[in-house]
């Protein structure tokens, strides 16, 4: 097998949690599979979650969008942001572990995205920009590692909650696929709150078989922006769609 | 027309942005209409957005959420999360006004609601817990007022993006349905870095409009848990579904 750099972007605020325990598992199976896992741990760095002006220094522009793309191009963002987008460049893969909070991402991981996914790293001007499939980070690949108390049927198909691929979508195909990555099936652990030992034992073998198989599974089919099935408005040109299909599923080839 | 409590979550980092402006219009509009506008400028408050165990004061419980909720209930939470649980329930309505970064909030709302809308005040125990239209915030107006640089195609029903209305569902839904709140359709700005001085007035009133029929407009129909049209599981019955439904919007009446 070829070794990997892996890097695990990971937020919990607890060093006893069971989102801990499954990092543990994740940093030894990895090292054991020999590749090469790194973590940005963000409550343990107190990541600054907040994007402002002041991670821009010296910069002309008023607009925050523009402020933030001068100071990515200028090299005047500050240190911390530099420093996670020269992790994520080196990396292979790209794992997101957190806790699901009002069924997405807790403020500390938003606001990594928000600060290191910037203007001119992340996203850039509309028109010209390399996004869905193509893009700077394209040959990476990311999947999400995500806890929640909710119990699974909640989260089916047509559970109250929504679905959990669904609740993910803008994650997934929002971020991690507009960023050009290989986006993988997330590992959601539910009722994370009442997991006994062997409910325990389970989940973190099903982990331990998700990162075994992290650069031969298949990535979700999302549909590339420039592979012909969009129109010129960026609209899904009709009739290709699966059957039965709405919504966000009609970004699945 | 009968005055209203109405308290706007805001959150832009600039003061001469397009949001600043639109903030200005609904506030302005607001007091014309008899209300009463209140505001939490969340950068304005340099908002702590992370949600960690500083929040809680002095805690027997570990684990995260129980400690969560023993500071709710025995009043040791952080005098920030209580005044702003204060101006919730104070509130007819709230508006959550913000630019779409990541499709999504920026980090600095997600932790509002992370911290706000805490074990015991947002949610509790998964079994005993009301929610999803019957809730300790039942009663009261929700909408999102929010701006994007992406053109509107590109988040209509086929757009590439994704549906806005989809993007939004985990907060229309997920949080402020899920506490009892009557959800109204959001305001989306699309092309907001390209709007002329027509396209400004043209938002504007529409704005204005949206607030003078906050108090009547009709709100999304998402479907209450204890409706009866969920099973045990919670999970959406057989056939209960629009024709040609699919994903989340199986969760509209």
């Amino acid at each position: 097998m070829v070794p990997m750099n892996i890097h695990i972007v990971y937020a919990h605020p607890s060093a006893t949690s069971l989102n801990a325990a499954l990092r543990e598992e994740m940093t030894a199976e990895l090292e054991a599979l020999g590749h090469i896992a790194t973590v940005s741990d963000l409550y343990a760095m107190k990541w600054k979650a907040v994007a402002d002006y002041d991670d821009f220094g010296d910069v002309d522009n008023d607009g925050f969008m523009a402020a933030a793309g001068e100071a990515h191009a200028n090299g005047t963002q500050t240190a911390d942001i530099t420093a996670e987008q020269e992790k994520v460049l080196a990396a292979d893969a790209l794992i997101l572990q957190f806790p699901l909070w009002w069924f997405t991402m807790p403020a500390i991981m938003k606001g990594w995205f928000d600060r290191v996914f910037t203007n001119g790293f992340g996203y850039g001007d509309n028109r010209t920009w390399k996004r869905y499939g193509d893009g700077r980070l394209t040959g990476k690949r990311a999947m999400i590692v995500t806890t929640t108390g909710a119990a699974e049927s909640h989260l089916s198909d047509r559970g109250v909650n929504g679905d959990i691929e669904h609740l993910l979508f803008p994650i997934n195909h929002g971020i991690l696929f507009y960023t050009g990555m290989d986006v993988l099936p997330p590992v959601a652990v539910t009722g994370a709150g009442r997991l006994d030992r062997e409910g325990y034992a389970r989940t973190a073998a099903h982990l331990r078989e998700r990162l075994r198989t992290l650069a031969t599974t298949e990535p979700i089919a999302f549909r590339p922006q420039d592979s012909g099935d969009y129109d010129e408005h960026r609209r899904l040109k009709p009739g290709l769609e699966r059957p039965q299909t709405a919504g966000f599923d009609l970004h699945i080839a």
